[in-house]
């Protein structure tokens, strides 16, 4: 095999009561990716469309991963990169992420899978590094994995994949204004009372009982977050209105993607999700403000193989 | 029914990763308490054996969570409440709950059971405020509800009851030195960094996820906690080498039950905890240091009737 097709998909990470440590695949919003390999020796990025983004392999997310998975094989084999974005920079549906994890797995591929999908985790983070300077795994593992993703631990990394109710669906709306995961980190306080801690994790250990019981309304009751929505929800136009429109009209739950500005909103079935779609729609089109909309499955086997 | 004699188990709160929010119910470890109906529109406190305890029913940890249910039901029926104490208070596996919980479980049962065992938790948690100042719920949950609970939420209320996987058991040895709840709390800081939040609701989630797949590794590497441990440890002798003998003698995790200064080491199988306890057992009766030890099954009934 000497070259691969795949599509990246975009990633929701967070999910409200799971800072830095949750994230949720996504079916039908992702980058398509093209992975040859060449005799040069080298890691190029020959092709970006949809997107303005470095073509310096050191500058771009997807060669700064595929480099170092390169180095951790000792080998010398050069790869020709293709990505065609989809997902916006700067979204908050794991743009960067899609890029390294997709790279990452086409390159596993090609090499002869030395890697299993859970060692690639590190290497696609790397990406992640580059982006936003913190190098988290709530986007590249999911994308990697497919499904529910949680973080147990950073030090050492352990990924655990959890099970996905199957009438969950999720609506996604960016308003097209920018913002930096970095910028948007900044925002946040380096210490949390104890007090919102504790109700914090409370809400994430029933958040991942409700997957295992495909309890839904626990589900929905647990998508909370008091630490880092209240401060990052300013730089999303509307947010507390789009949130209640979105309950109003039966979403489980509702928050930030990511560090935003695109927001999510979690829902069952197909129905209910088409309906809390259209409020959403409705709502920023009357505000006039741009946006996209995605409504999308839960997406349990990661990127995908065209 | 004019009398009832109950079992009423020690917990363990708390349990490393979950501050606040988890418990677990022990087996063999329990007060025993008669209630009986009298006719005299009064809650009595007839007979306390095993510790000293205040006999006013507004100053007895028991008494004010009766007069919360009675007062709730809008009845004027009289208790005549008898305890029998096992637990050592301010051992830390939850001897003020026990009383709490066994009180208004049997309160329930004679009154005709107008209560869940859930909606009886807010009346036992008034005995926790008596005790400590805080109406916390991760000890009178386990004891009312049995086996591992979830507080998902203090506002509402909202308790999940978890799984238990079958050969989990676990030692408790209480250093026979008195922390007060009250104390041990004035510990903890009021504020915790971010990063280790992160850490702590982490491991919460992977610990949920062991229980639902009965994965013994991954629920010990789960017990971890880097914010109240290490400063509440400090009340306790020796704490260190405790952990360090508990784990290299097998134990899946180790840390302090409830406010301390009792630990906890979770253990696979009765072989292994036994072989645990004998090692701590061991170690300090070499210190010279006074001390209660248990092994235990998780209790998935909590409060039995005798």
């Amino acid at each position: 095999m000497e070259e691969l097709r795949i599509f990246a998909p975009a990633t929701v990470a967070n999910l409200s009561c799971g800072f830095d440590v949750l994230g949720a695949c996504l079916d039908n919003v992702g980058d398509q990716m093209l992975l040859r390999k060449n005799d040069l020796n080298q890691i190029r990025i020959t092709k970006i469309t949809g997107q303005e983004l470095p073509f310096e392999t050191d500058k771009n997310v997807a060669g700064v991963a595929v480099k170092a998975l390169l180095e951790k094989l000792g080998t010398n084999q050069g790869f020709d990169i293709e990505i065609h974005k989809k997902i916006k920079a700067g979204s908050g549906i794991g743009s960067s992420a899609a890029s390294s994890a997709g790279a990452v797995f086409a390159v596993n591929k090609l090499m002869g899978q030395p890697f299993t999908l859970k060692e690639l985790i590190p290497f696609a983070m790397e990406g992640e590094r580059l982006a936003s300077g913190n190098a988290h795994a709530d986007n590249v593992a999911p994308a990697l994995l497919g499904g529910f993703c949680l973080v147990k631990s950073y030090q050492p990394l352990e990924i655990l994949k959890l099970p996905c109710p199957p009438e969950l669906r999720v609506v996604v709306l960016h308003p097209l204004i920018e913002v930096k995961t970095k910028d948007s980190r900044a925002l946040i306080k380096l210490n949390v009372s104890l007090q919102k801690a504790v109700s914090q994790w409370g809400n994430l250990g029933a958040f991942v009982s409700a997957l295992y019981t495909e309890d839904y309304g626990l589900l929905g009751r647990s998508l909370k977050d008091e630490i880092i929505e209240p401060v990052r929800s300013i730089l999303i136009p509307f947010f507390d209105d789009l949130k209640e429109i979105a309950i109003k009209n039966g979403a489980l739950g509702f928050g930030i993607s990511g560090s935003g500005p695109s927001v999510y909103a979690m829902c069952k079935g197909q129905k209910s999700a088409e309906k809390v779609k259209e409020a959403m729609q409705l709502f920023y089109q009357e505000k006039g403000i741009d946006f996209d909309l995605h409504l999308s499955k839960i997406n349990t086997d990661g990127i995908k193989i065209l």
